[in-house]
């Protein structure tokens, strides 16, 4: 899939005048094209509502023009609850989906309203404890071995989250007897898979398990959350996924398994991250330093704290260099970032146009999982975040960190002290 | 290796009413021995000097303490420059050792009257741009393939750090005629090795290398960094090194190269982190949870934003259950964090005592790259950091993150009035 920018090269060095690299830059236009394209081919669905996986990226503006667009949030904890909040997000437009939660968070959640999901069986007894039990309740289900996983989620039988089979129908049984009305069902299995199959193959799952709930539990589910981990075309030869495919291939399993069972209507939800913003987000780098040793390395000022993928993971992410596209690709670098951790790298044996200092990079597909998951090993500072608009204005949804923010919870004038 | 810990449970119970898990406790007697232990086995070398790797654990008390017992300190960027000045360390108690570095931190490095430690050849014209050459001067060796490195640092040839062997010998020349009036030589090429030999031929071959050096330029080297790498026992089976040995091997490989070469004196400089806090810091952190699905997980208040090691290394890190060190360790479970990710797990299928909601647990050599490699992902905060002081007392050392702190970059009025 070719890696379109939604700027130029002269675009980019405006922008950089005002706010220096590194900064991840997202662009609103496609984030809201794409959203409606996804809620319209969902739409065929029965009660569709999609509830943004907050973690992937957890910037109040992203939120608010996803709301605007008409979705909900997962939160998966309080920082996360209280994000949503100020945004204004509230009520069922919040999945409280969490593990190992403290009760705190549970609180919170019922608080807003928000329809939590609970992780284990055991959390019935402690949500009670916390907070009660809610009206509206819902189940992380783990199919064990019956599914595959993937590396970065694990497979499903060694993966902490979720209820067994057995255990999801005793579950139910006492939220009923504990006085639950509205019931809804969840699982989340998979995390940036291509395949379209998948998903249709985890509806279909979720789908019979519903009706097996019906006959021994008497409960009819109000919603099943189909979970998210639907991937999107990192590599240049990764083939997008059609989301009317899914979207025909889940209504068809429910008009076969629910329907024909008749416990239709059952709103279906999802909870995609990565696909709603990756594609979306860049990371934009200058290029600071050239080095010739046994490699060619190209050093750029960004680095696992603007985004870590490529060195947790092995992930890939495409590379342009602004204003080269058409160059020939005839180096070969490892794009580096500064940390002294040697697997900072963004890219290893790339080939890439012949690469000068001062060149700006664009690291693509950063829109998810990347400004999120920065750190400040080794007193990085984490960047900031721009908004390209409609417009073609620029506007900055988060400022960069400082000093003094890596600072804040030290105490130097007790060091000072200090004997 | 018996893992003994500083703290009875009572203690514990006692520092937890007043701050709450999960924390990181470092005990300040330890480090003090272990210190001191240190620099008397490796003062048989001549003009012995261990600059302390501040992004083992980034925190002013710690580096208080340690500069109080002798050492200097490494540092990689500029927020471990500006904490160290805060702390009143300056000029050559500095080593600046970075890679892909921007002017900025050179000429604070150099503002601080700091060892610069250039990681290649480009950087003299670089820094000169920046800063102007200083009159002291090191270069970072890369031996390529003649040396081995390890999974976490990676295969020499294939770092990004450090110059080529013909590299370094071009590069003192250039400095010398730039006016820089006197030299160190420094590798690093491995992390957390238990091999003692391993670091005594390091030292042979920064020897050979130095002595190489003044016959092609006539430079006699002022200091040899060895660097740091050296590994602590994690797994109770491992054993510790003898740093009696090592400064005995590097002793007689001093004598047999530098001495017989008439290049004595040359000081020795190393930059351990992890050896010298990694052991005397324990993750305590609180059972939230026991769940049982198709394995035995539980659930604790900490996360990978607490200790990342376990997650992105598959590191081994020892869990002591307290109050049961005495129990059979008859229970087979998977201790878990609270993120969305399923590799947030302290340990996988560990063999503990039976572990209750509310059971307190101490994740060993949690005291070097543990609090320093936390994020945010998933919004969680990170933890507090405590000093057990020798008199028993414990001093917080950095306070837990606040939702505050989480939200500082953002600009909540603007999400508000956004359209």
């Amino acid at each position: 899939m070719k890696k379109i920018l939604p700027f130029s090269k002269e675009k980019v060095l405006g922008i950089i005048k005002k706010y220096p690299t590194p900064f991840h830059i997202y662009d609103e236009m496609a984030i809201r094209k794409n959203a409606r394209r996804f809620l319209k081919a969902f739409s065929i669905l029965e009660g569709f509502k999609e509830y943004f996986a907050v973690k992937a990226t957890p910037n109040p503006y992203i939120l608010k023009i996803l709301h605007e667009e008409g979705f909900g949030v997962d939160c998966s904890s309080l920082p996360e609850l209280l994000m949503s909040e100020k945004v204004g997000i509230r009520g069922e437009e919040i999945m409280f989906t969490s593990n190992d939660t403290p009760a705190i968070e549970y609180q919170k959640a019922k608080q807003l309203g928000a329809i939590i999901n609970l992780d284990d069986i055991s959390h019935i007894e402690f949500l009670e404890k916390a907070t009660g039990i809610p009206n509206v309740i819902c189940l992380r289900f783990n199919p064990g071995t019956a599914r595959k996983g993937t590396d970065i989620i694990g497979k499903p039988e060694e993966a902490k989250y979720g209820l067994t089979r057995e255990q999801i129908f005793e579950a139910y049984k006492i939220l009923k007897s504990k006085g639950a009305k509205r019931f809804g069902l969840h699982t989340m299995i998979i995390s940036n898979e291509l395949n379209e199959d998948y998903f249709i193959e985890t509806a279909r799952m979720l789908f019979e398990l519903a009706v097996e709930v019906y006959q021994k539990t008497g409960i009819k589910l109000e919603f099943i959350n189909l979970g998210g981990g639907i991937g999107i075309p990192y590599k240049l030869e990764d083939k997008p996924v059609s989301y009317e495919n899914i979207a025909r291939g889940v209504k068809n399993a429910y008009n076969n398994i629910i329907v024909k069972n008749n416990l239709h209507p059952v709103k279906i939800f999802m909870e995609c991250g990565r696909l709603i913003t990756g594609t979306y987000g860049y990371l934009v780098t200058r290029v600071l330093h050239l080095k010739h040793t046994y490699k060619n390395f190209v050093g750029t000022d960004a680095c696992m704290a603007n985004l870590m993928r490529p060195a947790i993971y092995g992930a890939y992410h495409h590379v342009t260099v602004l204003g080269k596209e058409n160059d020939p690709y005839n180096n070969v670098y490892d794009v580096t970032g500064s940390l002294c951790e040697n697997n900072d790298k963004f890219a290893i044996n790339r080939k890439l146009p012949e690469i000068e200092r001062g060149d700006i990079l664009v690291i693509h597909d950063a829109g998810a999982h990347g400004f999120a998951m920065g750190f400040n090993y080794n007193g990085k500072l984490r960047s900031a975040e721009l908004l390209l608009r409609e417009d073609g204005s620029v506007a900055q949804i988060r400022r960069a960190e400082t000093v003094e923010d890596y600072f804040a919870t030290l105490d130097f004038a007790g060091v000072k002290n200090f004997k």
